[in-house]
C-alpha cells in the first residue's frame, strides 16, 4: 500500500555508532526482528524529543529520567511488539530491568541506557525474554546494521524506513543516517512513531537539542494521519563526533542535509500510513502568523470529508473550503482565500476561478501525490504538512486490528 | 442504517404556526419535496443561532441581516438540494429574490422573511424555480403539516426527524414541536444541520434567545459526527404566544420539555449519521471546568481510532486512553482517571480494573448504544456529548458522494 516508498537505498555507517537486531520472542512470528540495540561511542552527545501525550508509556518516563541524569546516553534498547504502555509501576520496573541488563553487559551506568517500546499496549512487557536476548544483541553490535535495525523497530509498517546522507565539510566527510517506524500518528493500540538518527559530526548537547527541535518541527511534527498522538513517540539524534568535524546550528549545509534526512524519514511514515492511497502535501501561505497557518493546514488534514474526497480522487473543493472556514483564525476572510490543487487554481478570493474546469481538478486529483495550497493573503507566515487519505483500508486495518 | 431512530410519532400542531412543503424542481427526483415554508403568526417571537463557520452560506448572511432589522420574523423559506454556499454576491441576490417572492405574496416586509438552504454547494440557486413555487406554497399553509415539512428539509437523511411535546402549565396547554435534518456535522458538500422548533408559549425575544442558547448547548452543540462544521447550520426557535401562557427561563418544567425536544432532534441526527452502526454517548465527569470536560469528550469523539474500534465492537480501551491523553487539559493525570464502558469499569486510577475481563468489555461493546464514561477526579464540572462510529459505509458515502 505504501505510496511512493521504496526499500531503503545505500545507508552510510556513522562512525561511533554500532547496531544490532534480533528476534527475541516478543513478536509471535520468529522471522521478525523485535529487539534492537544501538550503541553510541563514549563522548557522543544525545538529544531526544518525546510524545506530548499526558499518558506516556513507561519507557518514555524512564528515558526522560535517565537523560536528565546522564545527558550522554550510551545505549538505546528498543523493542517492537509491546508498547509497555498503560502498565503502571510494573511497566517502569520492566523498563528499568531491561536497561539494567544492557548496563551490566556493557559495563555502563543504568542511566546511560534509554528504553523504547512500540507495539500492543496494556500488556506486560516480556521482560525476561528481553533480558535473555541482551548478551547476544551486545555481542553482535556492528557498524553496518542500520537496515536490520530499521526492520527490528517495525510493527505493522509494510517497509523499513531508512535514509542516509553524506557531505564533505572542510576536510571531513560527515555522515548522517537515520531510521524510523510508524504507520499512523498512533497505531491501533500501539506506540506509533520512533526515529533514531545519528551523525558523526561533533555537536555540543545543548546545540544538538536545539537542532533536533528545529528539524523535528519541519518533519515529524509536520505529519499527521489521524490527529491522534501516540503514548510512545520518541525521536533521538546522536552526534558521535567521530568525524572530528565540529558543527553549529549556523551551518546551513549540514542543517539542510540533516533536515532532509528527517523529512524523508517523516514522509516515509505518511507514505506507509494505514490504508494510504495518496500522499498529500498541504501548504498554507501568507497567514497572519505561523500558528494560524498550521491551524488552517491541520483543519484540512484532519477533516474526514477532505480525506475521503482525496481517497475518491474527487476535486470536491467545497469540503476543503468548509475545513478552512472552521479554523480558529481571527482574521480569516473567505474573500481573500486562494485555493490551488497542484498548479490548478480552484478559488481566487473565495470564488471559483473562471478558468477552472472540473476536468482540470480531476487531473490534479488523479495522481498519487497531491498538493493542496491555500493562500490566505493576510500576512507572511506559512506552514507545510503532509498527510494521507481516508480509505476503506484504513477502516479495515483499525476495525480488525485485534480480531 | 439509522440507529434506534423511528418514523416520527404524533406531532402536536403549534397554535400560530402554519407550514407547507412541495417539490419545486431543485431535487431531481420529482417525488421528493425540496421547498418548505413556515409561517409564524403576527406577534410571534423568533430566536436563531447559526453556524460559526467563517465561510457561511449566502442564506445565513441574509437571515442574520434580516433578523437584525426585524427580530419578529414572519416566514421561514427553506430549500433542500442546493446550499447556496460558495456563491458570492450572486448567492446573496438569489436569497433576497426568493425572500421577496414570499414577502410579496404574504404582504410583509422583505426582512420579515428568513431564507435557509441545504444541499450541494457552489452551484447557483435555481431562484426562478423557487419564486414560481412560492404562491402555491403560501396557498397550502396548514397547521398540521409538520411531517411534510420534516420531509421537505431532508437531503440524504434516511428518515424525517420530528419530535413533539405538550404540557399543561397553569390553565393553559402549551405545545412544542420541532423538526431537524442532517446526517453529519457537514454533509459531503452540503449544508448539514437545520432545525426549526416552535411553541405556542409566550416568550419575550431576549428571553427566547437565552433559552435557545441554553438548549442548543446541550443538544445540537453536543453532537459530532466528524468534527467538521457546516457552512449552513441554523436552528430557529419560534414562540407564537398563541397559548396565552407566559414562560420565563426560570420555568423548569417548560425548559426541561423544550430541552428534551431539542435533545431528541439532535440525537436523531447522530442516529441517522453517515454510515452509523452505533450511537455513542460520551460523558466526562469531575473535570476542573466545563471546557476541560468538553475537550476530553471531543478528543474521544473525534478520534478515528476510537471510532473504528466502536465500529468493530472492540473494547480497545488503549485507544480511548490515548485520546484522553492528548486533550489540552493542564491538570490531566493518568493516575486519577477512571474509565467505564456502560457500567463496566475498565480503568481505575489509570490502571486496568482487577475485576475487568475482556468478556465484560465485549458485552458492553456489543450493543447498538454505547456509553463511554470518564471520571477525571479533578473537579466538579462535566460534559455529555453524542457521536457515531466510523464505518466502511462512512467512507463509501463520502467517497462516492459525487460519483
Amino acid at each position: 500500500m505504501a505510496v511512493g516508498l521504496k526499500a531503503p537505498g545505500k545507508l552510510h555507517p556513522v562512525r561511533g555508532i554500532r547496531l544490532s537486531a534480533t528476534h527475541g520472542g516478543i513478536k509471535q512470528n520468529s522471522e521478525l526482528k523485535d529487539l534492537v540495540l544501538i550503541e553510541a561511542a563514549a563522548g557522543s552527545n544525545v538529544a531526544a524529543v518525546f510524545t506530548r501525550n499526558r499518558f506516556c508509556a513507561a519507557p518514555v518516563t524512564v528515558a526522560r529520567r535517565h537523560l536528565a541524569k546522564i545527558p550522554a546516553s550510551r545505549y538505546l534498547l528498543i523493542n517492537s511488539g509491546n508498547a509497555n504502555a498503560g502498565t503502571g509501576e510494573l511497566g517502569i520496573d520492566d523498563a528499568l530491568g531491561s536497561c539494567a541488563a544492557v548496563a551490566d553487559v556493557a559495563n555502563v551506568k543504568l542511566e546511560a541506557v534509554l528504553p523504547f517500546s512500540t507495539g500492543v499496549i496494556a500488556a506486560p512487557l516480556p521482560r525476561q525474554k528481553i533480558i535473555d536476548a541482551v548478551p547476544s544483541l551486545y555481542a553482535s553490535l556492528a557498524v553496518d546494521n542500520w537496515l536490520p535495525a530499521a526492520e527490528g523497530i517495525m510493527t505493522t509498517d509494510t517497509l523499513p524506513k531508512a535514509f542516509s546522507s553524506q557531505l564533505v565539510i572542510g576536510e571531513n566527510t560527515v555522515s548522517i543516517t537515520g531510521i524510523s517506524k510508524g504507520s499512523g500518528m498512533i497505531r491501533p493500540d500501539m506506540a506509533t512513531m520512533l526515529s533514531y538518527v545519528a551523525t558523526d559530526a561533533l555537536i555540543e548537547t545543548d546545540e544538538l537539542q536545539s537542532i533536533l527541535r528545529r528539524v523535528v518541527a519541519s518533519s515529524f511534527n509536520s505529519i499527521t494521519v489521524d490527529g491522534d498522538t501516540s503514548t510512545n513517540d520518541a525521536c533521538v539524534l546522536i552526534a558521535t563526533g567521530a568525524s572530528g568535524q565540529r558543527i553549529s546550528i549556523e551551518n546551513d549545509e549540514f542543517i539542510t542535509a540533516l533536515a532532509q534526512v528527517f523529512e524523508q524519514l517523516a514522509q516515509a511514515i505518511i507514505r506507509d500510513a494505514e490504508g494510504a492511497t495518496k500522499f498529500i502535501e498541504i501548504e498554507v501561505l501568507q497567514a497572519p502568523d505561523a500558528a494560524d497557518a498550521r491551524e488552517v493546514a491541520d483543519c484540512i488534514a484532519h477533516s474526514p470529508l477532505v480525506k475521503t474526497a482525496l481517497f475518491a480522487s474527487d476535486p470536491n473543493w467545497g469540503r476543503i473550503l468548509a475545513a478552512i472556514g472552521r479554523a480558529r483564525v481571527d482574521q480569516l476572510d473567505i474573500e481573500t482565500v486562494d485555493l490551488y490543487l497542484g498548479d490548478t487554481c480552484l478559488l481566487r478570493q473565495g470564488l471559483p476561478d473562471p478558468a477552472y474546469t472540473e476536468a482540470m481538478g480531476q487531473a490534479a486529483m488523479d495522481g498519487e501525490e497531491i498538493q493542496i495550497r491555500v493562500n490566505l493573503n493576510l500576512g507572511d507566515a506559512g506552514a507545510r504538512i503532509w498527510t494521507s487519505d481516508l480509505s476503506y483500508e484504513y477502516v479495515r486495518i483499525n476495525a480488525e486490528y485485534r480480531s
